[in-house]
């Protein structure tokens, strides 16, 4: 593929430009840099040439047709919670901050669906939607912008109930590489008409266009919602009951892992006391008298499984309390061992060898002697391990990268992913032509190089592999 | 774009050399030229040079191989059932029928998911699913080919509930344009693992390659189905309580609305005696309890909107014979004129504007003097109208034409879509540009450019507007 050419004084010349074109939105401060260099995760920083912060889509347009003369690469940018090193700028170039086109453009309440600019967030449209009944369903956890959200093709605790971004996002509006603005679908719940663009642009990660608008299919608010949590002797048993769950049609709306190394990092962390069992953590939406009968076959499955010390929580401040909990694991796994850094990993496998394949992971974690405890959105068959590591110590860091590839290989050896849902970046691209084969890593070169043949699209991610 | 040589000559050698790889199992006599030349709907037959009949991956690839050597037309045939010009070989070519592709490769009953060959079809695989309590559930009431749904993004009656092909397509395995063969997705319930290959070729009605073998998702089968049909005073009200009943999330399994003119016909050519009234055929899933509570809700909201006559069928023969009558509807019509022909079109709203749509189409029909009956998925805003008429008449044909167009502009200026589930084939090339806008329109043939350089893949369809 082309590598954009890299001259400092072009990309001087362009900073220049885009000055005129933004005035003070253009930054170049080195701490501006370094911040849009990074997402959450141990991936090195790699800072872009410029930052800009856009307000709308003639800006957006406007800068990536000043970086196609240029030959520069655009990233844009949510709220840099990325996984896998997708907004590293790997070879320098401009970063759109989407952060300020935040305006929610329209809900309609009638048909379920709203339209909003990329940079709003997951919480701020719930927010908004408070009152009117509906409410946003895909939820990662971090307070992520839609736009990043939709890039990654993100999901989450309740994509088991309500779906991905794939199913969730019924429209776009994009930047093309040649800064043309083009929309996607329609908002009709369902369309025979011409190429799935949409799904197309899901998931791309910034290397095929801007995602700017969204139009999101939004879901009605239960009447009733329960929650719980319930311990189980080891991960086999927790990942059972969860299978025969799903094979059994229970509508749950969250059905979370998290292991008995991550519920003693929570108590720790957040003065819970629950017990220190792989444990589940559940939710029930419908209406009451469906809840009342999800529950009471659930705890049937349950019990086959040796539950025990089932926890509820009824009302909404004791529900979020829970959440917050499993949402903030992550912190808590890194208050274990202050300074350190969590090395983000998540595969996804078919429900049926779920089991098999976080049992053999846990033993995996067990010989290498890494602390990495595993949390999951299991009734899809996803799991993360975060394997926490010493900064300062490449070899731990060496270590957690074997243990990831070996993760990955038996997900993909099972018949799964190498990400269910954190995305490529530049973190999986070594997986991509041992889970997709030669063939189709090259349709979807062949693509990327029809639709950016500048190859300026945050290069370097996805498909440079 | 492109257009392949047609030279005579040159497609008799081919024709040679595709004898030489399949024997027998190459026809050219002129009856299977004509019957691979159509679909069921009005568009005029265009027969293809040869028709080949498959068997296996490795014979579409080295069809396709020699006809990217012949610069000649490839088009994939399932059962002949599409609506809108999709396997009209529109400059000749090679015909490949699938119905020998028609091995079920595996069913993975824990995984809820089965590989198939593109020729099963949908009736096919559910007699061979019966004994499993799973069901694949697009139905899209003709018995279709796996492939052929695949390849036009198929729905049907059930799709409110259960999802469209683009929801219960796992992965594929496509013949390209160059003869290689990929495969697209894994059998993991979701993944972020690069571009949505899947997705791009659901609904690309085989103009990027051909699909050769499907995974699909499976539902469990219900402990509880009901169904019903209820009789409105008018169509907007039938469509109203459709609204309200989407709106309050019941969870339908199906929800068809039938105009008073198609339940006249039915009861003539089915021996029926339905009241002769604007109709919903409803079909309810669940639990016992869930069922009861789903009826009692539709129940409480259709008789806010005048509903009467309420009819029940418990009994499977007794739904058997609810939902044949209404999948007989368009044979029904035909019977009504005898030797007319129906001219098919369907389009998509938002579901807010669903009854205003029927309600302005049901005027225009009435204003036309055309007989037109329409009948509707209408609890994802879908709805079709058959224009019957007699093919001798040039000049109703022409009305209907009119007629179609304006049904689409109507549903476009609504925010819908030209076509819910038929696709675009020839007959709905025109209306691309009007949906996507030319810059979305100019994307798609940016790909279709890229991925069939020598435009062979059913050329003429989907982009070439």
């Amino acid at each position: 593929m082309n590598r954009p050419a890299a001259g400092i004084s072009t990309r001087e010349a362009l900073i220049g430009q885009l000055r005129a074109l933004l005035g003070e939105r253009v930054s170049t401060s080195t701490a501006v840099l370094e911040q849009h260099g990074r997402g959450e995760s141990w991936h090195p920083t790699q800072a872009p040439d410029a930052v800009c912060y856009v307000r709308d889509n003639d800006e957006v347009s406007a800068i990536v047709k000043l970086c196609a003369a240029g030959r520069t690469p655009v990233i844009a940018f949510g709220t840099g919670t990325s996984l896998e090193g997708q907004v590293q700028a790997v070879n320098g170039g401009i970063c759109i901050d989407m952060g300020q086109m935040n305006q929610i453009l329209e809900v309609n309440a009638e048909d379920m669906d709203c339209r909003v600019q990329a940079g709003v967030t997951r919480r701020g449209l719930n927010q908004y939607l408070r009152d009117t009944g509906l409410f946003f369903a895909v939820d990662p956890g971090a307070d992520t912008s839609i736009g990043g959200m939709t890039a990654t093709r993100a999901s989450g605790t309740n994509a088991v109930r309500y779906g991905t971004m794939r199913e969730n996002v019924l429209g776009l509006t994009v930047v093309t590489a040649n800064g043309e603005i083009i929309r996607t679908g329609t908002r009709a719940r369902k369309s025979a008409a011409g190429y799935d663009l949409t799904r197309l642009f899901v998931g791309s990660e910034g290397t095929l266009g801007v995602i700017t608008e969204i139009c999101l299919r939004l879901h009605g608010q239960s009447e009733a919602v329960s929650a719980a949590i319930v311990n189980f002797p080891d991960v086999r048993a927790a990942a059972e009951a969860t299978i025969q769950t799903i094979q059994m049609g229970i509508p749950m709306a969250r059905i979370e892992l998290l292991d008995s190394a991550y519920i003693k990092a929570i108590n720790a962390y957040s003065k819970t006391d629950y017990p220190e069992l792989d444990t589940l953590f559940l939710e029930f939406h419908g209406t009451r008298a469906g809840v009342a009968e999800q529950v009471q076959m659930f705890d049937e499955i349950s019990r086959e499984f040796d539950a025990s010390g089932f926890q509820w929580a009824e009302r909404e401040e004791d529900r979020n309390r829970l959440w917050r909990a499993r949402h903030d694991a992550y912190y808590a796994g890194l208050a274990v061992h202050p300074g350190s850094r969590g090395y983000v990993t998540d595969v996804c496998v078919p429900i049926s060898r779920l089991a098999d394949c976080i049992t053999e992971t846990q033993a995996d974690i067990a010989a290498s002697g890494l602390f990495a405890p595993i949390v999951g959105h299991v009734g899809d068959g996803n799991f993360h391990s975060t394997i926490f590591f010493d900064p300062d110590d490449a070899e731990t860091l060496a270590q957690a990268r074997e243990l990831d590839k070996r993760m990955v290989r038996r997900a993909q050896q099972m018949g799964g992913t190498c990400t269910g849902e954190h995305g490529i970046g530049i973190g999986k691209l070594k997986h991509m032509r041992n889970e997709h084969g030669d063939g189709a890593v090259e349709v979807m070169q062949t693509i990327k190089a029809a639709l950016d043949p500048l190859n300026i699209m945050n290069p370097g991610k996805v498909v440079d592999c």
